[in-house]
């Protein structure tokens, strides 16, 4: 695989990804760069100028098929990884996810959650048990979770996300709209930015002129 | 206004808008091209091109004005249209948004949100009173709402979309994680998808090779 993959094309590739999943799941077999990036709404060309930034796919002529093309998207995106993952804040939005985001589906094992509530420590949502954060540091160092969920307030994100740190954690799916940082190398934040997508949809709806 | 701006360019407005809005917020007066470029993991050049696709921003030599460019983007953005927005659908995320997201932030005023359980009909959320389904069809009509939060279960999510549109709803923010479809020329989809997000983060930590 080249180095320096760009940003840009690594966000193209769970899309990609997760079309050719429904197309696997609807039972297509083979589909042209053409059709894909039609559907897409991108070019041929792009489309196959992305998936050369790691490696050789389909054949020329015959298009690809679409179960083996999404397996290797898979693989390089790390699905068949079975990283481990925690959610760390059991309010509205973390207990969302709990209930209808498909870990799973993404190549994710949910194990805990945790919480500082009395009332939610002890209990489990749609199976996933929700421990005690004085329980974070055992949880961890047994279990080594890759990737913690951030839905706790913003006046404790930074120290949460310094304390898994500290704990070996280095990828952070962070949904409290602050930008946290880290002096450690490999530490991943992703931040889900609810305001740029509907920012986006702004722009598409405004009448001008 | 050129027309037919990318989709990438619409796409990176909303992160300008928001790195501009904090650094307002600082108390920054000017920044050069180049500082933000490399704040914001791009290069100086890519966003000067950007800008140029909405007119002539800053000067020569001399940077931005970091408040008349966070109000020139916000203006492309639509953010001073104070668009009226719906939640439909009071689940776990339809509330976690209604207690924290900040709509009037992004230009937006929560009218209303709507459920079918008697339990939430007839209670409000943050001030935000949550109406019957039933009275969907009388409160668009009065109020226009030119965005609707699509926060319900997938199997209805179409049918609710769909009668949406017939009142006139022509703004989405769908975080069903379905792809929806609309024959009405000007309606705009605007889809939250989580997992392509966890999908981006999961590339990131794969450990390779």
């Amino acid at each position: 695989m080249k180095k320096g993959v760009s940003d840009a094309v690594i966000r193209r590739l769970p899309r990609y990804y997760r079309y050719l999943d429904e197309l696997h799941n609807k039972g297509v077999v083979r589909i042209s760069s053409n059709t894909l990036g039609s559907r897409l709404g991108i070019t041929a060309s792009q489309f196959r100028q992305d998936l050369s930034c790691f490696g050789e796919f389909g054949q020329q002529g015959y298009g690809y098929n679409v179960s083996e093309l999404r397996r290797e998207i898979g693989s390089i995106l790390g699905v068949d990884h079975d990283h481990e993952i925690i959610i760390v804040g059991v309010g509205n939005l973390g207990r969302a996810l709990m209930q209808n985001f498909h870990f799973d589906d993404a190549g994710f094992s949910l194990g805990a959650a945790f919480d500082i509530s009395p009332e939610l420590v002890g209990t489990t949502v749609a199976g996933v048990p929700i421990l005690d954060m004085a329980e974070l540091e055992r949880y961890v160092r047994i279990n080594n979770p890759d990737v913690a969920v951030l839905t706790v307030p913003q006046s404790v994100a930074q120290s949460t996300a310094d304390r898994l740190i500290g704990l070996g954690v280095r990828g952070f799916w962070n949904f409290t709209n602050m930008e946290l940082t880290s002096e450690v190398e490999d530490v991943r934040f992703e931040d889900v930015h609810f305001a740029d997508s509907l920012l986006t949809l702004s722009y598409r709806i405004t009448k001008r002129g």
